[in-house]
């Protein structure tokens, strides 16, 4: 390397000049100085100052014509300023939105053992193109870890990875065809966002109503051409479904022929008993289970995948296009060995007794401060729902936000069809985010916020409808 | 842990179980002993059955009738084969395929130790819900690295993180709009890949001629909604963009108020002399720049940027979506430092090295061996084209592959609708996959198929036009 010598000085030539242009200093149109003369000027090699006008002549900074020298192109445009965003307001100090694990759990040295190993393990295809289905290592390893854990019946051959359950949505939507393929049936309460996909896909979604034992099966609607549940918790209110509505919901897909997707988003968090395995396992062939660590790790690594009936599995390949968009390799083969070695249901446990303390600590504070409210929902995952008072959702967002928590109506998660039983109040509190140094301060500032809002209702328990009773499922 | 204790044993009978209904051993409607019995027969107490019972019954593999007693259900399927796929011929030994770089080549040990370095300084919040534009240190590294390597004129707010041009011209192909708002206009060589992609997303393509100067951007219709050019290096014919025509097309997008996509995909690996800077520079307000590590590093990585005029920000970051398909966050920190630490350019500066011998390895070999071939397109790049005399390109490919060589034919690369001058007739040799003991042996196989397909007509160079004659540049 020679930045010292002529090479080092051409460069710094052409970025001298380029940002003469760039900035307007030579206008354009400017004739340059003969190289020879600025050559001498600049005391460097003739050759050097020619060199860096015919690379500005290359690139179109300048323009060389025979007998009229070297000038400034005049179709340099300056660049328009960037853009003007919105101003975001800065983030509530406390965040009880649900759906993310803490940012600082994350387990950065196990992660980075599992990279060393997996980028000095790799056999050298590994770097090359990968296939669209996922790297085989990492679909064996969640093979065996979905067996193991949620009872799900699948094989490596039968598994694609995502980026996660939006992706496997969007796959899904493309695969089974948008609006004459018939509509999706989707739980009357379920993540607006999952909604908005399937609508942005041509997919029409039809609610089905939800109690304590999840999602009514009885009444998905013969037509529909899937429908998307969640059956180890419903989200967002929170019971299990119950045993006979997986019976239902598999009959549903036997008559009907519709495909049953299992959004499995949290099926690793339960705290009563052990996890309740997945509906797929009881029918590999009519049902799509869906997962990810985005829960359990992190949302940033955007790792997920779909354990896919057979006949599936070539046409999600194909609707996830050649190579694009792939998980990267180098992180496939790193969750492949965090798995394989323990560490991640090691985390995972770790994770168990802490979303559980921090369950029990929600449920505990409320019942003691804002006897009003009724918490519901927690035998598993990383949210409850606050049932409220009638008519109070509103006016306990907007408290809790001047106290600093942001947290989420149930109202929003409701499907805007949805009809039945009139809404329940309520609020879906996300318990895993914080801190833990940050967690008690936000419990006092939810009740603080639920006491100012529910003020003039405190005590009182009309209005307030059982939403989720206790599963009445079969426990021995 | 217990896994000896109650809960292992009740894990280890509940997977027992699961087991002999799968396989079929418990038929449906088999009736399970009474837990007493059954807690009697295995030695272990009568609760732990009991539970295995309730979960199983809970995740509907059994039922449980008052009076009936515990049966397996009857709904329990067993999964039908797997997917049975087209057995794929293995791959030929000798890949000559353009677009790969040799995945043994890849830097494991600087990623691993910028993996690392990403992983231990990262802020809490980079495992959090990310931007789904991208890490900003990713985009300040680029916009750093990109205005002194390619005279690129960004900012950290103009660029999108994507995981690769197919993924930007898909979300570009969308923030434009489809058919109604006119074709793009592609070169009439170029890759079938991002054709069909275009094609997929509903957008029609028109093809432009090329020669030896690159496109003839005076052909770009005035209706066209944008262009797709690769001015460093036409793909695959080889030569850069003149610089009239780079005046030419950024005169096209003023008066048509059309949109240049600059496909950048190759343009640090110029071996005549500096790198020609980008088309992007001279008018970042018309002009996207779309990037890459596939080339330069590695196609599993999964990593790539669009430099954006400033209006269209916002629009490509809302096609994007929410979360999905993100590329991964440690991944983005990890390139972040790689390229902030100077490895990126180490790296880079080892492969050029390697590809201009491998290209100049090629040339001496082909004109000393097959000389009815001429090598051209060679000033950049990973690949060349080699020119084969008129109507032997079908037979030079299938020679190749006998001899254990896959290789493409240049035909494959031509626009369906390319009018104008006749095919030139050739094969598009990428020089950078195979490890390095297997480069000398590839180029052996090739010249064996290439002599045997032109055995015939070696020696005469009839039929031959220059499809690339070295650039007329004004290089002083």
């Amino acid at each position: 390397m020679d930045l010292g010598g002529a090479g080092g000085r051409r460069a710094a030539l052409i970025g001298a000049l380029r940002e003469a242009v760039r900035s307007g200093r030579l206008a354009p149109g400017t004739r340059l100085p003969p190289y020879r003369s600025l050559a001498a000027d600049l005391g460097i090699a003739r050759n050097t100052v020619a060199d860096a006008y015919a690379e500005l002549v290359a690139e179109g900074w300048l323009t060389s014509r025979q007998g009229s020298g070297t000038r400034v192109a005049d179709r340099v445009a300056a660049p328009s300023p960037g853009p003007v965003r919105p101003a975001t307001p800065p983030p509530l100090p406390y965040d009880l939105v649900q759906g993310k694990p803490d940012p600082g759990a994350f387990p950065r040295a196990a992660w980075l053992a599992a990279a060393r190993h997996a980028l000095t393990e790799a056999p050298h295809e590994a770097f090359g193109i990968g296939d669209p289905q996922g790297r085989t290592e990492l679909r064996h390893a969640l093979a065996e870890y979905l067996a193991r854990v949620r009872g799900v019946r699948t094989a490596a051959d039968r598994i694609v990875i995502c980026s996660g359950a939006a992706h496997a949505l969007r796959l899904l939507a493309r695969v089974l065809g948008g609006g004459a393929a018939g509509p999706w049936a989707v739980e009357e309460y379920g993540l607006p966002f999952h909604r908005g996909l399937l609508t942005e896909a041509g997919v029409a979604t039809v609610p089905v109503a939800v109690d304590g034992n999840g999602a009514r099966t009885a009444e998905i609607p013969r037509h529909a051409r899937a429908v998307l549940l969640t059956p180890a918790h419903q989200f967002p209110t929170g019971g299990p479904l119950h045993p006979e509505r997986r019976a239902g919901v598999l009959e549903w897909a036997r008559v009907s022929g519709g495909l049953v997707v299992e959004d499995d988003y949290d099926g690793e968090f339960r705290y009563d008993r052990r996890p309740v395995g997945a509906v797929q396992g009881l029918d590999p062939d009519r049902t799509v289970l869906l997962g990810s660590v985005s829960k359990s790790l992190s949302p940033a690594l955007r790792i997920g995948w779909m354990c896919l009936p057979a006949g599936l599995v070539d046409r999600v390949v194909a609707a996830k296009g050649v190579r694009e968009p792939h998980t990267s390799a180098t992180e496939q083969l790193t969750l492949a060995g965090f798995l394989a070695s323990g560490a991640y249901d090691r985390h995972v446990r770790r994770m168990r007794q802490r979303h559980r303390a921090r369950r029990d600590r929600l449920a505990a504070v409320l019942a003691e401060r804002v006897p009003a409210v009724r918490v519901t929902g927690i035998a598993a995952g990383l949210h409850a729902v606050v049932e409220l008072p009638a008519g109070t959702e509103r006016a306990a967002v907007a408290a809790a936000a001047r106290h600093g928590v942001a947290v989420e109506a149930l109202a929003g998660y409701r499907h805007p069809e949805a009809g039945g039983r009139p809404h329940q109040d309520g609020l879906v509190v996300g318990y895993a985010t914080p801190p833990e140094r940050v967690y008690g301060p936000a419990l006092d500032a939810l009740c603080a916020g639920l006491g100012e809002a529910l003020g003039d209702v405190s005590g009182s328990t009309s209005g307030r409808a059982a939403l989720s009773p206790p599963p009445a499922g079969p426990s021995s």
